[in-house]
Order: structure tokens, then C-alpha cells, then sequence
């Protein structure tokens, strides 16, 4: 069963008339088409019997068809009201739609109020969670893809590592690694963390022109995008010296992520992920430098579905991905160590590969 | 009059009692906290007299401060429920609103079916085009950030056209660039275009590992950050030579961009100059190759209000600042020469300087 017709029966049970979906990710989930529109309108309608339906950028036509989009598509210039051109298709297809499912989480209010508009006699529900349930299942070629994406990481983090040199600043290193990432013909999936000294004990600081100095931990957070699937890693690693303080905070991080990563199975719910790791960074007394979830799903998307967080009751199935990344944040040390984990039939499959061991440049 | 004051007023002369603004980017125009919360929630809430308040992901509280935000902050855990601290924050201040500004073009359904659950007696009203009003119009300090941006973007190009050499790809010389662009302590405002020979007639082509020809023409889309503002360029360049025809093409184009910057002036309406610029293409006889609008809006936001369209009457105002990039993609070329302008009290500053005769490199 294609995707597209796995909504198709979606909407046939839930007797919905159509689906309007218009995040670019789940655009690209269902259409192979991946395009940014910014501020134009971009969407696929799903019908429970016509064909489906892509609207993009007049200008994006093309592209649409060399993605591999077989069905019509609406192309709208910057004149054209992209709402009416569909309102028009959905009329000539003979369908009054009384019930239209969206994704609540992406459509904006302005949107939601041009679809009343049109489609006045028109309730709307929830498509996330289908979604949801369907991308969260990641099928075997979209694993090798995440394979490859982790890989490409991997590398990312071992040309970081080798830059790595007294006086160098955060962004010179940081070049090196997405120029190496850009040779190989892929991009970053984020913005490239590099955070030295003090700065690494910032989860969300910005790398600038601070220069490594003998002492430093050096904290790389970053993602390569391999075939539009993304990979998500962080590695912390010492230059110089490290302080016996410094190298707890680092043993208590790595012991967390690897009892969490252990007990990955099916069955198991996302909050006791949370629960193993948060367990041993807090027996350890520093729970409260442990300000974030475990980690996030990831897919298409570098943040996806499912959050791993304290209250999560959703139980791991196989095909699930996402990021086991447990950190310690505080005056003696910035740490955290992430990796990609798959949940396989019996366990789990860790696609990130870069040592975990404490090393000392 | 501070930027808060002014929706201060505007919610005392609206009778509205609370205006919650979450697109990042006018979250730091009104805070100057410049932060990508992901699927985070962050957000400024402003009332009639009561002190503003700042929403953010806990580990971002600190940032927020050291950005210059004077006020209180709710710091909300992955484990939190924003939206309840919210309520509770709002309720602690004695207001019990019966209308909320949003910013419909942003927020999402589901975020505004949460704030009707916690507030359900609520109204809720656009902010959108107030938040456009102020933007819309730029400070002195505002251009002169836009000056500095567009100063980076013009040396981009002067780096990029010293790159383009035989048999080079159009990544490497993306790379060399963006390279340049981090060693001046910048980012770019967005994925850089490099696009040669016929994918230069593709206006939203992917740069890949296409290598540089002679007769190619290469097209550079770009622009730089500089201190939270952006600029946007684009420059068509010739490598080792050009037919009569591309040579044409190139000259309807330039001659369109300058006519438009030439009418740009307080009282003239977008539509004009987009209408200016588009006579002059279809008089040429290739109207139907120009499928985009003239430019959009430009600063916090690289594409922001307004948009320059054939049917935008917006009367133009000192302080607009804006693109102008009239583009003809065909089999012959593709050629799209962009600049960024300011309406001033008498006229046009011009803030893009790089050359626009047809340079063959």
C-alpha cells in the first residue's frame, strides 16, 4: 500500500472527504517533493477516491514532476489566490467536502479561516496523529537512508576532532566540517554547534570567534542530511587536559546514554528512557543540570515525533527512531553525548558510531 | 516611544486586553531576543499596563536576559505545560482577557484551540497587520544594519565571481563564499544559490556538482546577516563568453531592475514598480518568462511585508526597505539581477552597490 493510500483508507474509515496536508516534511513524505515555499502556499490533497492533488509555486512545477509527482498539480503565481484555484479543483471533482482533516500542529489560524471560507459547510479535524503514526515507522529503505545520514555524522565529528589545534576559533573549526560535509555533496540538517570552554555548558549558545585553549571541552552538535532523511549527534571531547571533576560530569553523561541506549526495546515506553538517564545523572547529584528531555524522534525532520521526555507513555515499537542525548550543564563542565538509535524486533540498533570514551586531544 | 508602548497603546485604543506575538523573528523585534525555538514555544506577551512577559524554553532564560530583556521570563521544561504557566501568569496579574491579538498568519491552530481552552470567554483578533505597520517602516539604525548586510552581500559576489573558473563546481565555489562570509563573523540570510548554465533558468534550483563551462552564465542568489538584519542579492554573471541573444536577455532584465529603482519614491504604489519593470520584459516579448513576483519585504525576515506584486497598491513610505529582482528563465538564459532598496524622503537609496553591466569572467 502506497502512503497516499493509507490515508485514502483513512479517510474512508473516519468518513473525512479530504486531507490538506502543507507541511513541507509531510509534503515530502507524501509526494517525494521537497521544496521550502517560505510564504507561498504549498500542499497535496488526499481524496477517498479521485486522485490526488500537489499545489505549489507555478515556478515549482517542474520540479514537482521531476521529484516523481505522477497526479495534477495547481501551480499559483504570486498574483493568483492559491485558495480559490483549489476550491475550483476540489468543486470540479464533485466534491462538497463536509469534513476536511489537517495538521492543527503546521496550518495557521489565516489558513484555517480562508479553508472556512471557502468551504463553509466544512468541520476540520485532526490529521497529526495519523501522520504521526505513520512517519514514526520508519520502513527499511528509509533506515538505510538514516544509516548513511549517521555515518556521514560520524565523519562530521571525526573531521572536527582532527581540527582541533590551540588557537583555532569555534568557527574556523566549524567551517572545516561543513566544507568536508559539503565535499561529499550533502548539507548540515542544522546549524553546526561548535562550543568550547565555558560556552559548551550553554545547550543552545552560538559558536563565534572564541579560540580553544588547553583545558577547553569542546562540544560538537551537529547533523548531516543524506537523500532528505537526517541524522543528529553530539560529542564532547577534552583539549589538553582534563579536570577529575570535569571527567565525572563526562562518566555520569556517557553512563546515562548508554544505560538508556541498553534498554531500548520494544515494549518499553518513552518516559522510562527518560526515567534510566535521569536516574543516574540525578543519583549522581546533578539532576538539576539536566535541563532537557532525553531526546526527540527523527526522520525527515531533525525534531520529529516522538519527544522521549519524563512523561511519555507512548511504548517503543520497531521502525522507531530517535535521539538518545542526556547532558550536564554547570560551572565545572558542558557535556552531552547523543546518538541515533532504531528500534529493531529484539533491541536496538545504534546508527551513530563515534567513540564514547572520554578523549583527550 | 519604545516598540512595546506602541502595541501598548494600540491595545489600549483597540480595547484589547492582552497581545501573545510567537514568530521568532517579531519576538525579537519587540525583545530583542533573537532565538529558533524549534517546536519549543516561545513567545512576548504584552498587556494594556501590566509589564510584558517573555516565554522561552527554561535553558534559553539566560540568553534572554543577556539579550537586553528587562522583564519577567516564564521558563518552561520539555515536561511543562507552557500554556498553564501562561494562564497562571496572565491570572496573577488581575486580567481576565476577553480579547487576545494573535498573529494569525503564524500561530497555529492548535495553539490557538490551547488559548481558547485556558481563556474561554476570549476574542481573538489579528495582530498581523499592526506587527506589519511598525516593521514595515525602518529606523535609522535598522537601515544602517541593512547597509552592513548589504555591504557583505556585495563582497559575497565579488568572492564568488573571483571563484568561478573552469571545471570548478558550482559547491566549491558556494563554499568559498559562504567561507568568506563566517571569516567576517557572519551567517548567510539563506541556503546560497550558485546555479550555472541552464540551471541558471531554474529560479529555485538546488547548487550541486555541476561544473563551471565556458558560455555558461552563473547566477548568484545570496545574502548576509548582520546583526539580525538581512540583505538579498542576485547577479548574473558570463563566463568566457555570451551569445547575442543571452546578451539580450540580460539587458531587458537590467534595464527592468533600474527603470523600477529609478520610480522608487514616497506616494508610488508596489504594484507600479512591479508593473514598471514587467512592461518592459513583456514588451521584449518574453512577459510569460518572468513568472514571479518584482521583490518582497526585507529586514529581520529575509522575505517579509510587502510584497512587491502587480496587484499590491500599497503606497511606498520612507524607511521601506524592499528587493527589486526582475528575472527572465528560458531556454536561452536564465538572468535575474536583485537589489535591495530604501524609499527616502526624496527618492531611493540603493544599499546593493556590486556592478550590474554584464560582466564576462
Amino acid at each position: 500500500m502506497t502512503k497516499i493510500n493509507e490515508i485514502q483508507n483513512y479517510l474512508k474509515e473516519n468518513n473525512v472527504d479530504m486531507a490538506f496536508i502543507t507541511t513541507p516534511d509531510n509534503v515530502f513524505y507524501y509526494s517525494q517533493f521537497n521544496s521550502n515555499p517560505h510564504e507561498r502556499l504549498l500542499g497535496v490533497m488526499i481524496f477517498q477516491t479521485s486522485k490526488p492533488v500537489l499545489v505549489c509555486p507555478k515556478m515549482e512545477v517542474p520540479n514537482a514532476i521531476n521529484s516523481g509527482w505522477q497526479y495534477d498539480v495547481i501551480g499559483h503565481l504570486d498574483t493568483d489566490q492559491p485558495f480559490e484555484l483549489i476550491k475550483d479543483k476540489v468543486l470540479l471533482n464533485n466534491i462538497n467536502p463536509s469534513s476536511i482533516a489537517i495538521e492543527k500542529s503546521h496550518l495557521t489560524v489565516e489558513r484555517l479561516e480562508v479553508l472556512q471560507q471557502i468551504f463553509p459547510q466544512a468541520n476540520f479535524i485532526r490529521l497529526d496523529e495519523k501522520i504521526n503514526e505513520m512517519r514514526v515507522i520508519k520502513s527499511a529503505d528509509e533506515i538505510d537512508k538514516m544509516r548513511q545520514a549517521a555515518q556521514l555524522a560520524d565523519y562530521a565529528i571525526e573531521v572536527g576532532c582532527k581540527e582541533i589545534a590551540e588557537g583555532k576559533t569555534e568557527m574556523e573549526i566549524l567551517t572545516a566540517i561543513e566544507n568536508a560535509i559539503k565535499d561529499k555533496g550533502c548539507t548540515m540538517s542544522f546549524d553546526t554547534m561548535v562550543l568550547s570552554g565555558p560556552k559548551s555548558a550553554s545547550p543552545h549558545g552560538t559558536p563565534g570567534n572564541r579560540k580553544i585553549q588547553k583545558g577547553d571541552l569542546i562540544l560538537f552538535d551537529l547533523g548531516v542530511v543524506y537523500d532528505g532523511y537526517c541524522s543528529d549527534i553530539t560529542r564532547t571531547v577534552a583539549f589538553g587536559s582534563v579536570t577529575g571533576a570535569q571527567k565525572e560530569v563526562y562518566e555520569l553523561v556517557k553512563s546515562a546514554n548508554e544505560k538508556a541506549i541498553e534498554a531500548v526495546k520494544p515494549g518499553v515506553r518513552a518516559m522510562d528512557l527518560d526515567k534510566i538517564a535521569r536516574d543516574i545523572i540525578t543519583d549522581g547529584g546533578l539532576g538539576n543540570d539536566f535541563p532537557h528531555r532525553l531526546g526527540h524522534g527523527l526522520g525527515i525532520s531533525v525534531h520529529e515525533y516522538p519527544s522521549i521526555t519524563a512523561t511519555n507513555e507512548l511504548e517503543l515499537k520497531p521502525g522507531m527512531v530517535f535521539t538518545i542525548e542526556p547532558g550536564i550543564y554547570n560551572e565545572i563542565a558542558g557535556v552531552r553525548i547523543e546518538d541515533d538509535v532504531v528500534v529493531t524486533e529484539s533491541g536496538v540498533e545504534v546508527l551513530t558510531k563515534y567513540p564514547k570514551e572520554l578523549i583527550i586531544l
